[in-house]
């Protein structure tokens, strides 16, 4: 079975010093957090994920759910450690106090859900889902609505789920046809079939509370005409207990690659009674209003399944004995040295490292940003704060589960032979983390979300007020020799960024497509800078400490000569995506249909 | 069902017109092949492989092996599907026609294996096993070997298996520990557990021959004591008929991420008795003979598979109907406009038919190398070829089943949520390819001989070799215009690998390990390199064959804008690579193990 260890020194270097968390008293409520407090919590994260989902993983992927006289059963084990979770108060984390919640903020939130979706990606969806529900009905939902739905959803008594999707309409939500027509006491009855509900169905609650996308009668046509409806598996009564069954059912669960522990359904909503959630066709207006936490969501998936990929693969390359390093003998009494003497196996490993340990700087950083942007008690910051959120949206959901797939491909390549066969996990790993790139908006979306929307459409000004922060960060650091490494790599890659931007803003008047054609190039571009942002951050915290005489020096140094790894392996890569965009945008529009 | 249509004018413009095989009368039996011939040969595989084998694929993937009573039962319809294939002689294409085969030439061979393995990797396997342990009797088994075994691999009555891998012996086969001990007449007895045998048991002939790895009594330590044997599943009498069972059978089937469809065992020999192929302790070189073509068939896996995801991405991205142009709408009639349109859709689809097409003439190029290693007339040309194949063994093998993998997962990728569903076939592709970076030598090892053996001990002789003829190809096209995009990638990309050569020759000496650090980058420069000098030459014959008035005309110009968009979008990503071998290798190796 595969082995974990959550990075809590990690966590606690970002919270307390990188990001300095517990220096931020002009964010509504942090005050109230302390080291001991949040410490206390994330161990308690590690040692559930560790000791409760992680044995489950493996044999969760095997059994997989199934649908049995019209019900989904989870696979052996996930109803106790739910009920366990439940009563643990996982689920109330970073979720309101007013609705029994614990109001700690995203940016400890995130590191829990990292923990989470390293030990049982599968698993973490029933929870990770009715965080969404419980969103979206506490920003647009009645106060009747709230009352109804969100102290269950907070406690984890019921889960959520989201239905967009349907078979023909997946990137164009205008497509889609679900109809809600006016029934009984202002209520609606939904009719329509939904595709890829992720915990559409499943036997671990007493009841689900969907959120379904539909159209009214008088619903104009495309994405204008879309409401936003709360549809419960089973009807409340008026005192809030249980009724009866509500006209929906999981009609099949798909058939997937992977994440075989969470049951994607099929849903038939067949005159299912349900209520409207904020303005009629607003809906996806109100489902996005939330999009910048849910692709963060889906972004930790891919560095949390990357990061636990990385922890087995070099658990592997220590125990592994196979042939000799080319310098020579270094085990002489093995019969062979550990692999992790080979050049490639160390490549390998220490770009997943460098990339694992960035990412989560990163996402760090992203969520504090949503913190700020809800809680910062000045406006203007709370905007400036939500609009460098939205330009990393795309990075952190697109970027992040790329290169996190391909790092659990790597991953597995250390295991040779071995990584192919179920026993190991590996494979599952890299099974379970492509989704992450598909869902919640592909990641051809979300690099076309960053060039078109936060780039474009918004004149650059939102990277502009970023490029000046990596701008302060270089000046204050330009006359230290020690800091030379990562501000040069910093630079060219920040030079790389300015060129493609410049690029694309040139050609994009003349020809839109070239948007497109250039947009993931972009993304990878951006993705890359950022991550060499963090860790020149990284490196001046680090030199920081060493210069206080920081008794844990090791640990220091091994940041220092990572993210000189960084820059010499991952931040040169901005070249050659720079080229390409030049190169080969133009090409790509050209390209006759009928050539392909 | 994922559809298929064998690329039939693509071989023959790569046989016919890129590599000119009917004017190479100076390789022996050359002069026996004609257009239609050949045509015929490859329809007929088309034709077989799209009607009988595709049908199997997914099918077989589902139901997968299963172990039942000692014996594996293959997938429905597998039986039936190979009795056809022998029955047809596909088995004996490029076999010795002393032994009942047809004795075509590699390059026509490779092409039959591509068509196979689109449509049906796992079942392919069985036959391309087979090949392997043909072709190690045929070159290192005593006469008496031959006619007892070869006909029947031959015709495909009889299968093969080569039995390498102990559970910790893989990479380094000098820990092997099977035993082979003297017994009656001449024969050995061999005892030991093998793991990972592909086509170990089966049900589909009545006989399996065994190529087994194993140590004599006398035998040295390490590689220099390790010997070939041939095992068969039944016993031969000496009259040829079937005998006894032996003393071996599949403990167990492995279970894997894809190739469900072939029977991957763990085979025990409990005394099974064998006979000796060559001299003995000289079973690794005996071996390793065979590697450039047992390799090169693993390349074709990574060609093969990235074809059909391809085409079905393709066909997918013209029936998908979401979202419309940046550039407006396209397609008025329809609600939305086919996803061909986004430019992020077209860059992926045009990246993975540059990356087909370019290493489908490659491979044809390693095959012709490899018919001139056995067949040219002259003895310093067969050796010139010899070499060159040796070179670029690692590129078909590592550099083309690394990206084969990646052009199946951008594949998938265009079909959003569907491409990670079984329904459509896609996720297939992505699990199936997969072993194929891992199998025959892991990538890794492939970058390290690359480095190492073919480079560096070889003091780049052979790379010289090359590089002179793509010398010869730049400089005689120096003056044309129309050739000039094409002739600036190819001198760009090989400008980055000399200075990538330059670097690691510089530092191997002073530090060995600098070689492992840096291979994996260095392998995938001289890849793309090698690409771009063969859709050089495919523009330099496009022109050609347009300037004489060819009637194809779409034909041509369609090599000529994708040659084009691979300069620009692949030829550009040396410059990165190359920049990743010189910052990042000696960090690679500095950095400390307990640092990981």
């Amino acid at each position: 079975m595969p082995i974990y260890q959550a990075p809590i020194r990690d966590y606690q270097f970002i919270l307390g010093e990188l990001l300095n968390i517990y220096q931020q008293d002009h964010l509504t409520g942090f005050d109230e957090f302390d080291p001991e407090l949040i410490d206390t919590v994330l161990q308690g994260v590690a040692d559930f994920t560790t000791d409760i989902m992680l044995p489950l993983n493996g044999s969760g992927d095997i059994e997989g759910c199934r649908l049995q006289d019209g019900k989904v059963v989870t696979p052996k084990g996930f109803i106790e450690a739910y009920q366990q979770y439940v009563d643990n108060g996982w689920a109330t984390l970073t979720c309101d106090p007013e609705f029994g919640g614990q109001g700690l903020p995203e940016v400890v939130g995130v590191f829990a859900t990292e923990m989470k979706t390293s030990t049982n990606m599968a698993f973490a969806m029933y929870p990770g889902l009715t965080h969404g529900a419980y969103a979206a009905i506490h920003a647009h939902g009645s106060d009747e609505l709230k009352a109804k739905y969100l102290e269950k959803l907070v406690s984890g008594e019921w889960t959520g789920t989201m239905n967009l999707t349907e078979s023909h309409a997946g990137t164009d939500l205008a497509l889609l046809r679900t109809k809600a027509v006016p029934a009984s006491e202002g209520s609606f009855a939904i009719t329509g079939e939904k595709i890829f509900i992720s915990s559409g169905d499943h036997d671990l609650t007493d009841n689900i509370v969907h959120l379904v996308l539909a159209r009214l009668p008088d619903a104009p046509e495309g994405v204008k005409g879309i409401s936003l409806f709360v549809v419960p598996k089973v009807l409340i009564n008026d005192d809030g207990s249980l009724g009866e069954l509500n006209s929906l059912y999981a009609a099949s669960l798909e058939h997937k690659m992977g994440i075989h522990g969470n049951s994607t359904c099929v849903m038939n909503f067949d005159g299912a009674i349900g209520e409207l959630v904020g303005e009629p066709h607003q809906g996806l207006r109100a489902m996005f209003t939330m999009m910048n936490q849910a692709r963060l969501g889906v972004g930790v998936q891919g560095l949390g399944v990357s990061e636990i990929a990385y922890q087995n693969a070099l658990a592997y390359a220590k125990d592994r004995i196979q042939g000799r390093a080319l310098s020579g003998v270094k085990q002489a009494a093995q019969a062979a040295d550990s692999i992790l003497v080979h050049g490639d196996v160390r490549r390998m490993l220490l770009s997943q490292k460098a990339f694992n340990e960035g990412t989560r700087a990163l996402m760090g950083q992203q969520a504090l940003w949503l913190d700020e942007a809800e809680r910062h008690s000045s406006p203007e910051q709370a905007k400036a704060a939500s609009k460098l959120a939205a330009l990393f949206t795309p990075i952190v959901k697109g970027f992040v589960t790329d290169q996190g797939f391909k790092a659990c491909v790597d991953a597995q390549q250390v295991f040779g032979g071995h990584g192919y066969i179920h026993e190991w996990g590996m494979e599952q790993f890299v099974r379970d983390s492509r989704i992450a790139m598909i869902y919640e908006g592909t990641n051809g979306v979300q690099a076309l979300d960053l060039v078109g929307r936060k780039i474009l459409s918004d004149k650059a000004q939102t990277l502009q007020l970023w490029s000046e922060q990596v701008k302060l960060l270089i000046q204050r650091n330009m006359g230290n020799d020690a800091m030379k490494p990562y501000i040069a790599g910093l630079m060219d890659a920040a030079g790389d960024l300015e060129k493609a931007t410049g690029y694309i803003a040139e050609n994009a008047a003349k020809n839109p497509d070239i948007i497109g054609a250039a947009s993931m190039a972009y993304m990878q571009i951006l993705g890359i800078t950022a991550l060499g942002w963090m860790w020149t951050r990284i490196a001046e915290k680090a030199l920081h400490q060493l210069a206080e005489g920081a008794e844990e020096k090791a640990f220091y140094q091994d940041k220092l000569k990572t993210a000189e790894f960084y820059m010499g392996y991952w931040a040169v890569q901005t070249r050659s995506l720079r080229k390409q965009i030049q190169a080969a945008s133009a090409e790509i529009v050209a390209f006759e249909d009928s050539a392909f």
